[in-house]
C-alpha cells in the first residue's frame, strides 16, 4: 500500500479544542497540539493531511497546522453523529486510496527511532492490507478503548491477524471473545488510535449507516466487519499514547514530550524547584 | 478604597490565545487560563471584569470565562500600540474607579491563604492609595521586569513606599537608581503583575500619549509619573507568579496548580512514571 493521505478526526464536540493546544514539542519549539500530531506522520510518504473538524473550525484549525498548512485540506461534518461518521467526512478527499487514519486528540510518541507512523506504514506497505496499531492494555481500562482478538503471526514482528473487534467491551466479554493466545492475563490488545485502512472502510461505513439511519455510528463496528471480510492485521506498536483529552492529558503530553526531547534537564529542574516549594 | 472593577490586559499580539489555553485548576476543574486569572480576583468584593482584547477576539475570549462570563465586559485594542496603551482601553469601562488590574498572561498563585489580590486590596482600603505587588527578583532577571526603588515602611506588612519605577533596566542603572534598603545585594523588587490602580493612572497615560503620539505607550514610564506625584506603594507578596508566555510557562503553570492542589498524589505518580519510561 502506497499511503499519501492522511486522515486527522478532530470533530468530537467535547474535545473540538484540544488540538489547538500549544505543546512544546521535543526540539523545544512551541506549536500547537494538531501540529505535532501533523508532523508524527509527516515524513513517511504522506502528502496530504485531511482533517475533520466541526462547522466553523477551520479558521482555527488552519491557524494551528504551523508550516504544513498548505497541505492539509478540511473536511467538516456537520453534525456530532459518531466517530464512523467523522471518518466517512474524509471519503470525498481520499476515495479509494489508501490512508493513515490518526485521532486529533491523542499524541502518539515512538519509543524507537522509527515513528509510530512508520512503524504501521512498514506493515502496511509489506503486507498490503490494512492495519491497525495495538498495545496491551489492563483490562480495567477497558472502558475507554475499542479491542482485538486474533491471532499471532509467524515473524519477527509483533504482527496478528485479527478476528474480532470490540468497542469498550465489558472485561467478562472480552476474556470470551478476545482471546489472543500469548497475550498476560488481564491484558487485551486496544486500539492505539493509529491505523492504515483503505476505501472498504468507507464503504462499510456507508452501509452501516444505510442500516441504521439514526443511530451514531461507530468506527469499531465497521472494523469489526472489515476483519470479516478480508485480512486484517494489528501491529503491537513500540510507542506510547497519550490522550491530551484525558484528565492531566495536557500536562501528561507535555512531560512526555519535554521529558523526551531537548530540554529534559531543564523541565527537570523546573518540576523539582516546584516540589521543593510545595512541599507539604 | 473601594474596588469593584478588575482590568485584564490580554491583548499583546504574540500571547493572545494564551489565555485561551486550559489548564487543570487546583480543584481538578479544566479551566481556561482566563479563567483562572479571573477566578483568582472574584471573592474579593470585584463585580466587573473589564478584559482588553485585540479586534476579533471576544468571542473566544468570551466562552473562556467559564460561570464568570456575565461579568466580564471587553474593550478592545484597535492597535497594538503597547502595554500602557492596552490599560488605556479600560478607561471607557472603569472611569475614575479604582481598580485592580491584572495581566492576562500570569497565573498568580497565593502561598498563604489569602489570594494575592485580596492581600494587595487590603493594603489599598488600609492605606487608601495605588499599591503594586512586587517581589525581590534577581537581577538576571532585571530584563523581564519592571522594577522599583523606595524605602521600606514600619508596620508589620513587607509594605515599601516607591520612589522610582524602571522598565527591564539593566544591573548597572538598577544598581545607580532602584536601591532599597534591606534588599539582599544582586536583588530588585520587580512587579508582580498585579496592581490596584485609579483614574488617576489613564490621566497619565494620557499625557504621556500626547507628548509622544506615535511612541509605543509603556504602562512603566505612566507607574514612574504616578510616583513623583503621589503616595504609591510596593507589596512584597506572598505568592509566586506563573508567566504563561514564557518558556515551558504552562507546564510550569500548570505543574504549579496541580502540586499545590487537590490532585498532587495524582500527578506526582504521572511524572514519576514518564521518568521511568523516559529514562536515560
Amino acid at each position: 500500500m502506497n499511503v499519501r493521505h492522511a486522515l486527522i478526526t478532530a470533530a468530537n464536540p467535547r474535545q473540538r479544542t484540544l488540538p489547538l493546544q500549544t505543546l512544546i514539542d521535543r526540539d523545544g519549539t512551541p506549536r500547537a497540539a494538531l501540529e505535532i500530531i501533523l508532523r508524527e506522520a509527516d515524513g513517511t510518504g504522506i502528502e496530504e493531511f485531511v482533517v475533520v473538524v466541526c462547522p466553523g473550525d477551520e479558521d482555527a484549525y488552519a491557524a494551528a497546522c504551523g508550516d504544513l498548512r498548505s497541505r492539509v485540506r478540511f473536511a467538516v461534518q456537520p453534525e456530532p453523529r459518531g466517530y464512523g461518521d467523522a471518518v466517512l467526512q474524509g471519503q470525498a478527499a481520499i476515495g479509494d486510496h489508501p490512508f493513515l487514519h490518526l485521532v486529533g486528540d491523542h499524541l502518539h510518541l515512538s519509543d524507537s527511532d522509527l515513528s509510530c507512523a512508520r512503524q504501521l506504514l512498514d506493515i502496511a506497505a509489506a503486507e498490503k492490507t490494512p492495519v491497525s496499531a495495538v498495545q496491551p492494555t489492563r483490562e480495567n481500562q477497558l472502558t475507554s478503548f475499542g479491542a482485538v482478538g486474533g491471532k499471532l503471526l509467524g515473524g519477527d514482528r509483533p504482527l496478528y491477524e485479527i478476528e474480532a473487534v470490540l468497542e469498550k467491551p465489558t472485561p467478562t466479554v472480552a476474556e470470551q471473545e478476545l482471546l489472543v493466545p500469548g497475550m498476560r492475563a488481564g491484558f487485551y490488545l486496544c486500539f492505539f488510535g493509529l491505523h492504515v485502512l483503505d476505501g472498504e472502510i468507507f464503504a462499510i461505513l456507508d452501509e452501516q449507516r444505510a442500516a441504521a439511519p439514526d443511530a451514531a455510528l461507530g468506527l469499531s463496528p465497521a472494523l469489526a466487519a472489515l476483519a470479516t471480510r478480508r485480512r486484517y492485521l494489528a501491529l503491537n506498536i513500540s510507542g506510547r499514547r497519550y490522550d491530551i483529552g484525558a484528565d492531566y492529558g495536557l500536562l501528561n503530553a507535555q512531560l512526555a514530550l519535554s521529558l523526551g526531547g531537548r530540554d529534559r534537564d531543564l523541565v527537570l529542574t523546573q518540576i523539582i524547584e516546584l516540589l521543593a516549594q510545595n512541599g507539604r
